[in-house]
């Protein structure tokens, strides 16, 4: 086949992954991850089992597919809505808030990320896999807040290091959040203050003087 | 049977609850809450299933079981590590740190906690237990808080639901621990530098000055 024709089923490909990625949320979000094998992913997608095997060789490379798919939406999200937004602190609320189940397909990434993390403690590929994810994930957030320090938008007493790490634990939110026991709006106020008190630079008495050098 | 006999048969009764819970951590803890049958457990416990079965009328009473009986191992080492030591921050830390997976028992007792949640989510009853158990923990927090700040620890502008929810969210290091994203020294300096300026007593600038009623 000449290159002209493979573009377009390249696309229809990666497109019709896609779509099976997002059968494989739904069956996780309403029967759990044991739930999504190839025959109820493919019902869900309403595929046949061939076809979705056509897709993906192995449960395993689905279930990867689904996962990475899920963190890419969730970046796009995060892109969106920071838009044109300048200031660090919204980048970071923007990127807490997404990581939250507060909306239907966050809800479906947070809840397979639950469930990936429970059976990877059985299973060390899944594992190294969830491990780098996450640390590029805690990575980004450490770039973004040394550079915010950098710029001036946090006292310079913050240590990035501690910051990103006190941010990602905050996706604490999601038990929380998914029985429940807080309303989106109390975890949101509990955010704010948090983002409050790491950006503030007090007027009264600053922490630490910002050294001559970097003014 | 007379009462004198009663008493050692229910500690006995009890003790091997106890024994039988601590062989379903274990099994949760190398294969998941999944591989948690009443026939596995049994195995683990060096009992026949029988026997299991007589300590116990169905599975989801002793996952019941297992999960209070940590609840309740959690609380006791929280206290026993508190003692004597009467500031409220050295309890807060206590408290959060016996909540992550940093030494097996409490490792053991997160794994359930995570393995249910992620079955609580297609489980009504389940659900409605776990949703209790948080409840009930954060609202220990709040009402430890609220004291705070009647005592003079805590500033009173601070709002003790918040930080009660911003504490319990931070169990949210669970995931980074348990796939050594993050060393066991930098969830604690984390939590260390949370706890600072959660408790910080501005020397120079207080956000709110104590009423004169109240002190």
């Amino acid at each position: 086949m000449g290159r002209v024709a493979d573009v377009p089923k390249k696309v229809d490909h990666q497109e019709r992954r896609e779509e099976i990625a997002r059968a494989l949320w739904r069956v996780v979000e309403h029967q759990g991850l044991a739930g999504a094998t190839m025959r109820e992913v493919s019902r869900e997608a309403n595929a046949s089992l061939g076809q979705v095997q056509h897709y993906f060789s192995s449960r395993t490379e689905m279930l990867a597919f689904a996962m990475e798919y899920a963190a890419e939406q969730t970046a796009q999200r995060v892109s969106l809505a920071v838009g044109e937004v300048a200031h660090p602190r919204d980048v970071v609320r923007v990127t807490l808030v997404e990581m939250l189940p507060l909306h239907p397909d966050s809800r479906a990434a947070s809840r397979m990320s639950a469930a990936y993390m429970v059976e990877a403690l059985h299973d060390p590929e899944l594992q190294e896999r969830l491990r780098a994810g996450l640390r590029d994930g805690r990575d980004v957030l450490e770039h973004l807040l040394r550079q915010a320090i950098a710029d001036g938008h946090l006292p310079p007493s913050r240590d990035p290091a501690v910051e990103a790490n006190l941010l990602v634990a905050l996706t604490g939110f999601t038990p929380l959040l998914e029985l429940g026991v807080l309303e989106p709006a109390a975890a949101l106020a509990a955010i704010d203050e948090h983002l409050d008190r790491m950006f503030v630079q007090s007027e009264c008495c600053p922490v630490r003087p910002f050294p001559a050098g970097n003014r």
